[in-house]
């Protein structure tokens, strides 16, 4: 059979020869309808793409890479399934990368450009004071999309960035709490010692307890055990068990996230105590299980949908050219539901 | 500055110019030490690859690509983890696509291929019955990891599959709750008319009420609502609420996921109800979840891990043409938890 050119295929359909690659290689700048008409002509000719165009074309397929730090926490499930679907949309293929908890998210980021040919980086989670030397070096568009720690002498043109403001949600969270009657509230976070949100949240907590004159009491700030999964329900739990065995007084108890808040909601619960009546529990995220949990859990709740949408957004935007980065601070809001009350 | 080609850094490291291209792209039969040996004699000499060449090379990333059916179900959220380490540790990438309920996903991986190299897929839950015209199209390695209505008459030389066998499994749950005393369990499925995996449990379910000489109410054969989003907690939630309306008598409600359990739960303690007094509820899948939930959920587990590790091991196995497509069916266990009693 004589091979048919792209030339041959070029003029039946009467377009150029960059049409017919971007039909085949489903690039831009071309409508879907006349994308379908030449590849209807393809099919019936039996074009078969040369080869090695075909695959340095491909090649650039339009990659974004999602890197997720602490993929386990459901609060990620969501956003990851959204920007997913978005990138999608915007006929770009999603790398997605599970970032340990000891791992650095930027060395990963440098090593996959060097293998892959990505358009931009999504960084979700993690924590990035002290990185910017490496931050630096990422040559392509990134979002720092809910993470902790922003270098603060990191140009701010260099990147984009959405997510609450830490300090002062969690400090809505605590003040909430301290409104409420409770004075002898616990806090579960990170290790001080670690990088990580939990820092952040801490700093909120404790400028809520210092605003309202409550001493802060260090044996009440409890730190995610090592040796068990970070923001884990497990951990949560082996938390509150220990709180409790401390026999150190607390009416309250604010865990930075949702997951670690029902960990020790069910503690409590095994260990016969009564929630909201003997302890009440605030959480923080917004996670769909926190609604339909018993009781169901007061937290402060992060607009996920809308971090998604935007994080999405701006990287596109600056990946097509279109704006220049920006830095979107998004508001959460508190859930009161039934895991706290007000104490007398 | 002169610029150095490949043909003298492979002299000075004493190695072929293929090893240096291995090394460079991160290619497979090269050592570690190797590697970093010339990649730091790379960095010295301020080598630069030739653009082209490693262009040529990059697009032989090797991407493994996983469609996801269904990818809010937090069942899939630590297998999606566990499967992108798994790829990652063999130096894969994995692109990940969630495919809505409605999408087929053979047609995705269809237009996935054509636009990517990829060097396997793994399809995540979904159900593949009469789509065996379309799966026989797929020329690379694939594996069907805990999907329903695996084609009958697929080759099964041309794929690879891990899962539990849901009619059996299911099965297993509602004889459980047989057992133990009840006789009139209402069921939480998919439409019959919809595919699904639903379908299969929903067998299985028929199958033991069958065996015990129970006659099968078709009243409390419950649907999932198709204007909320499939195996979402609010789903189960919704379908309990209709069930108690409708006044039909039951003391035991099998889910066919955990999610649906979660939510059918809330409903019930909504009402007044209590759980396992008034009505045991058993679901399906083992999220961790049930176990932290109050009161824990009695379930029928699949094992994530083990369907996580075999599902890679298999696809990697026939992509390094070690071995041929293999079909491993694993077996769940029923964990008897707080939500189910024993009736007399």
């Amino acid at each position: 059979m004589e091979k048919i050119t792209i030339k041959e295929i070029a003029k039946i359909c009467q377009v150029g020869i960059g049409t017919v690659s971007r039909a085949i290689n489903n690039g831009a700048d071309i409508s879907q309808e006349t994308r379908e008409k030449i590849l209807k002509v393809i099919e019936e000719k039996g074009y078969i793409p040369n080869n090695s165009a075909r695959n340095l074309k491909r090649s650039e397929t339009k990659t974004i890479a999602v890197l997720v730090k602490g993929m386990s926490n459901p609060f990620f499930g969501n956003m990851i399934r959204d920007m997913g679907d978005e990138i999608r949309k915007k006929k770009f293929t999603m790398v997605l990368h599970h970032i340990e908890f000891e791992e650095d998210e930027v060395e990963v980021a440098l090593e996959l450009i060097k293998e892959k040919r990505l358009r931009g980086i999504i960084f979700l989670g993690g924590y990035f004071k002290g990185k910017e030397n490496r931050l630096i070096k990422i040559p392509i568009p990134y979002v720092l999309s809910t993470v902790g720690g922003i270098p603060e002498h990191l140009d701010k043109t260099k990147y984009s960035s959405v997510g609450v403001w830490d300090v002062q949600e969690s400090y809505k969270a605590v003040e909430y709490l301290i409104k409420a009657g409770h004075r002898k509230i616990a806090i579960f976070t990170s290790d001080e010692s670690k990088e990580g949100i939990g820092l952040l949240r801490l700093e909120g907590y404790k400028n809520a307890l210092t605003k309202y004159k409550i001493k802060i009491n260090p044996r009440l700030i409890r730190n995610m055990k090592e040796e068990i999964e970070y923001y884990s329900m497990e951990n949560g739990f082996a938390m509150m068990q220990e709180l409790l065995q401390d026999k150190e007084e607390f009416t309250a108890v604010y865990a930075i996230a949702d997951t670690l808040a029902i960990g020790a909601m069910k503690a409590l619960s095994l260990s016969g105590k009564k929630i909201p009546e003997d302890y009440s529990v605030v959480g923080f995220d917004g996670i769909d299980m926190g609604k339909y949990f018993i009781p169901s859990l007061t937290t402060l709740s992060q607009p996920m949908e809308k971090i998604s949408s935007e994080t999405t957004k701006l990287l596109f935007q600056v990946i097509m050219g279109k704006e220049v980065h920006k830095h979107c601070i998004l508001e959460g809001s508190l859930i009161i539901r039934d895991s706290s009350r007000t104490v007398l």
